[in-house]
């Protein structure tokens, strides 16, 4: 999990709009694909600068048109004026910081969301900045990786000749947000799978489990809890930034793709809920870690004041016959220490039982 | 209780609209019912293909179809084509994972709802998915299992001359959600009276019980809050739901439904009463058992250091004895022994008395 | 204090308007009873048959019906045919675990209250379900017991010539209301009360208290705390109920009457008002009340540590010189006794001084 | 602070509007004091008879009618009919347990608030009734003490010849009111004080306060966080008061005296966050309080148990020594004592660095 | 971090609109800085007399005067009459206690924002209180001290000969209240790291840390804790004001300085968002810390009472064969000593492994 406020000093006194890439820069080399399509023909290129965009669009087809790598900002500033987009829009597509957002301006629909990964190898839920730009008969997106994360959507354009090749660029927007919607799933199910084996630790072996395991398990509680936090923040503000795009009356969404977004509305709400159920299952697991360790402590301490307790009184009695007084009978009895014995053992049978019908062991 | 969340990443990659199973098969085999009637006539029909249903679909009665099965995919998609239903419907129709929702459109009104049992045997309450399709002159409803849930609704359209069988689809739909929301009732009853024996136990017998009621009452406070998760999961969307079933202004419901669905919206708000009084309840048993238990140790750890703190003193007393100073007049004393047995009962006497006072035993 | 949740089970599977009575039978026989006045005149009869009715109402005075008794259906379906009202509305005049509501129809204001009373005897609060139709000229009010709950109005109409004469129907609504909501206040009052004396108790007499005090105590604070969430129950719907009141603009109240019923909306205000400084109160006095618990067993176990604690070194010190070897200088001392006393008074003072200056005694 | 929910029984029963004065009687005799002025002329007379007033009330100034006292009630029952006021309105001047209200009618603009006073000598909030009823000309304001409130404001009238002479009646009311509110900045500033001193004492002083520091400590976070409680209560609906005040469209509300009003809104804003602000100061205070007195018992804990654990082991040694075996080699070494001596020594250092280095002292 | 409320109680009995300076004079001498230019030209003056900058007024240039110091009442007066400003708006200029709002007023714009310091010598945040109106033509802004916030603003218009000179007045107000928001992020980060500190800390070193870190960490999060709640004061109003502004249909604001508008209510959204976090993440570290400091005491008593509970029964042994019974074999036996030896350390020996096994080591 990266940090979570990122640093946006380096920002500060620089005039609004000045274009900066607040990044790591995470790919080598800025890669261009286009993909330009209708239900008939489909044609997939790579470029390497926007200017060789220009020609696809013009025509009448959907034209996608992907930047993979935020570091030069040449090349935004050049698709920046290609397409005439304001300079405010183009600083938040370089702004990784940016929480997402959806901008409905005449001519072009701006939606920031952030695809979130689990990686297995840190172990760590990693979100990625990505901008998708609507405008007539084209479709913009930028990510800051080269990771292929549109790779399902494309594959589809590529084999369908249904829906996804004869509908508008409106409905390829849809389908690229509605893929990184499916990955809060996957991720959320991963997230899901270690909560539940939390709870289920902490519900089930609540009195056996050893020191260790218990350390393991708050570790764990804080970290998914760490986690959860982080999820939320990426998914509050793409809840309305979602409602903003359903509700968005701009000309260039058809009627046909408004079912569509209304769909992919109801997945994030969906999403939201099962996050929150998931942060009710990790709080009450937590009140059940602290319950769990409170009673291993005061187990072990009433079962070593018990043991103490015992053998005081019988430590008293064995003072007693300690003592040096020259007149004491029952020192000169001839079973006088069978008799001591038998007195401590009454003694510490009777605790142990008064201690046992008190439920004290 | 089934899994929390269910998983969907089988679907995370394909196209939007796709028809996908989640579930477990539950059934062998898919059964179609068919309840034809007007104010006179009543037909029942039991068809295994969807085709069968087209005669009954024109002609100017009520036609209900149930559908008990939905892992055949094909007999949904037959639905859909001869009732011209959009593909997003049928998905849901399907997504055993959709959380109640309401949907109007022309000549349609989609409501999916969670029927709720508690199954005796397992212990548990299990949430059943339910579509409910209303159209012109039919309502198409659809579930998991072959559990004849619907089974009070059939009986009055048999027995009734009345409103049950006069009445057009629109009340025939309401009187479907009405027979589930009713289960709401039956199980929250069950849930109650196991919350309400939880709180009777924590706050009569509090400082009598013994540990393994003590453990019990805490996996039974860990499971029911679990229950109560489940079910608000359930019943925050369906409140929703039902209020936009309530709002709705399609044509397709008359004047004279209305007021029942006002009613039904009703129950819903007052069965959302009753579950947040329930957790209520069970958050304050909670404590209160947190109290309990605390107040368990706290009294144990407190006798328990009481007879320690008694016998130390005298112990010492007996120590004072034992010492063999070759001076020491009181060893030498007739009465010595008894004197110290004196001394020894009158301080264990009085700390006993002095604790008794503090409210210490 | 009934059961929180009423069993509704066995209306579950009837048709939604079949009129059932949940509640338990509480008055042998229903009685009617009428009161017909306007400025001039005042006639009041007790008759058996809703039938006897039907003369005062067309009359151009104002006519209260009040009916006490539930239990006989035919009664109340009897009036459902005479005033010509929807079964919904009579279903929920039976319902006596129906919520407070307000259903404005043409020709009819249909409002559910609840009476609250303070039971000496039982020592609860006691709700009773009062159902208040207000039509074109008459009120009619249902109840489930004979109690007199609106003898002051009664008392009212008989004894002035003002207001309460001369106005019409809806005045009277109104006056009917507010009488029930003037119940609250007494009610309140009762439980602040008690409230005070448990806030007064945990907050003075933190230190001193017994064992006893502190159960009767805790006993106290969850009893009342149940209490209040029904209290809450039975109020929060209230003040949507009389907001609605307050907000109708049925033709049947007249304008003069408006300002009674924002009246009205203030009192229920300021007594959900009242409701939440009394939750927070107790809220308040219960962690109090958990700290004392927590500061008295602290204080125990301390003070029980301290004796402990200074007589172990001192059994040390005697333990020493207990011991068996042949060359110990001390134990030939003439003085040797003395001085091991002096030795002991020493150490023990020296650690009393000391802790006295922790402050741990 | 008086008790937190007055008594309103008194009133079950009566009749809506029907004239009560439940406070307790503060002032021997009701006074009246009649300010008539304009920009030119002032006019200031004592009456005692409501009847007087009227002769100002024609004219072309501005009337102020400051009656102190309430419990006459035929006093106020004059001024209603001398100025046509609702009895609904009459009852409210006088329900001194009557939450801030603002009531727009049609010729009279009615607000009531809640002056506070700390009053040094019982340390303590003190909560007064004030009524304002604007009219056109003329302000009537009532309080129910003769405590001279409005001092300030009546100083400014005299002395001004510029604005408060100027201005019509609601500027007036304005600045009574604003007078009120400027009584809670110093009121709360003194509860700052406070608060302010307890959250520095837990905060610094948390190692090394005395048992009595901490239950004075107690007992002032028990007592503020009432006072807050309370205070709040007063606030809240004072706040929409205002806001209805700044809202209202009242034709008697001038233009220029517009802005004024919308700052005394900002006022009361800013007066509840600064309240909100001291709960939660307060609230943090309590949680380190509560983890100081927490602190303060496992210190005293540790230190006690060490001790204890320490002399355990060593009084161990001196017990197998004690032992009357017949072969103990070590009680026959000349050094035999000394050895037992450094063994003890050794044993007890030890001890004590293994617990210094664990941290434990 | 100043006090939290500052003091109003001087103000309580003026009039309303009297211009009172609250705070502590910052500087010695009011400094008065002019920069009139539009795209072609700039001009920059400082003056002492307000009289001197109504020349630069006039012109069709953007003027801005920049008032660092507060404390002469005369100078802000004179500003007053020469742009016809309200008294009530010249009173907030002056009132340091005033929270941040937003007036739109005709001609004239009122902003009060707080700009936050982190000032590292007395490692605290310090808000310093700052106006700006902005008028036809010309933008004036008030400071209490002579730190250069405004710096970058400054240089950038002398800079460049873009956008920042060639637009009107409004974006020049944007641009220095832009210009304050960016140091809330400057702040933020710097709090950040300092809560990513705590939470690292409490986290990882959670068994091994020292009272004295402890300690620390304690004071830390109560201080951190301290500072997120000033700065939420600042920032809650803050929020609306910027809506407030952006909402704004000044005729003054162009459309062109609308985006800009926008964006920094966004960034104030995301400051707002990520100071939640923060509040989240202490709140967290403040759990975990408490578990921690429970968990060292656990650890610490439960190790003592395992030591204790070790020797008790070894001290009994020992007690036994203290005894001075005449018949008492053991004593006799040649190998009695030894025998006694192993018994205590079979005894000792099997409790440890007890113990061990139980996890209580």
């Amino acid at each position: 999990m990266p940090k979570l406020i990122k640093p946006q000093s380096p920002k500060a006194g620089l005039a609004p709009g000045t274009l900066v890439y607040l990044g790591d820069k995470k790919v080598d080399k800025v890669s261009i694909q286009i993909m330009d399509y209708d239900a008939e023909s489909l044609k997939e290129v790579s470029v390497t600068r926007p200017e060789k965009c220009e020609e696809y669009l013009d025509k009448d087809t959907v034209t996608w048109i992907h930047v993979a790598g935020l570091h030069e900002i040449g090349i935004i500033e050049k698709f920046g004026k290609m397409l005439k987009i304001h300079d405010l829009v183009l600083e938040d597509v370089l702004n990784t910081a940016q929480r997402p957002k959806f901008e409905d301006h005449e001519n072009l629909i701006f939606v920031v969301v952030k695809m979130l990964h689990w990686v297995a190898e840190e172990d760590d839920v990693v979100a990625e900045h990505v901008a998708v730009l609507l405008g007539p008969g084209y479709v913009l997106t930028f990510q800051e990786t080269d990771s292929d994360i549109f790779g399902d959507v494309r594959e589809r354009i590529r084999t369908t000749t249904g829906r996804a090749r004869s509908v508008g660029a409106d409905y390829l927007a849809y389908a690229l947000i509605d893929a990184i919607m499916d990955q809060y799933y996957v991720v959320l199910e991963n997230v899901d799978d270690r909560v539940e084996v939390i709870h289920e630790s902490v519900t089930t072996n609540a009195n056996t489990d050893t020191l260790k395991v218990i350390q393991r398990l708050r570790k764990e509680l804080v970290y998914m809890r760490k986690e959860l936090v982080y999820m939320r923040k990426m998914l509050w503000p793409l809840r309305e930034t979602i409602s903003s795009f359903e509700g968005s009356e701009s000309a260039m969404i058809q009627d046909a793709t408004r079912p569509y977004i209304r769909d992919l509305y109801e997945h994030t709400i969906q999403i939201m809920d099962n996050l929150e159920l998931l942060r009710d299952t990790l709080t009450s697991a937590f009140e059940i870690y602290l319950s769990m360790v409170s009673n291993r402590m005061n187990d072990s301490m009433r079962v070593l004041t018990v043991i103490a307790t015992v053998f005081i009184p019988l430590t008293f009695v064995a003072g007693i016959y300690g003592m040096n007084f020259e007149v004491m009978p029952e020192l000169k009895w001839p079973y006088g220490y069978a008799y001591v014995w038998a007195l401590m053992g009454a003694v510490g049978i009777g605790m142990l039982v008064f201690f046992k019908r008190k439920n004290w062991l």
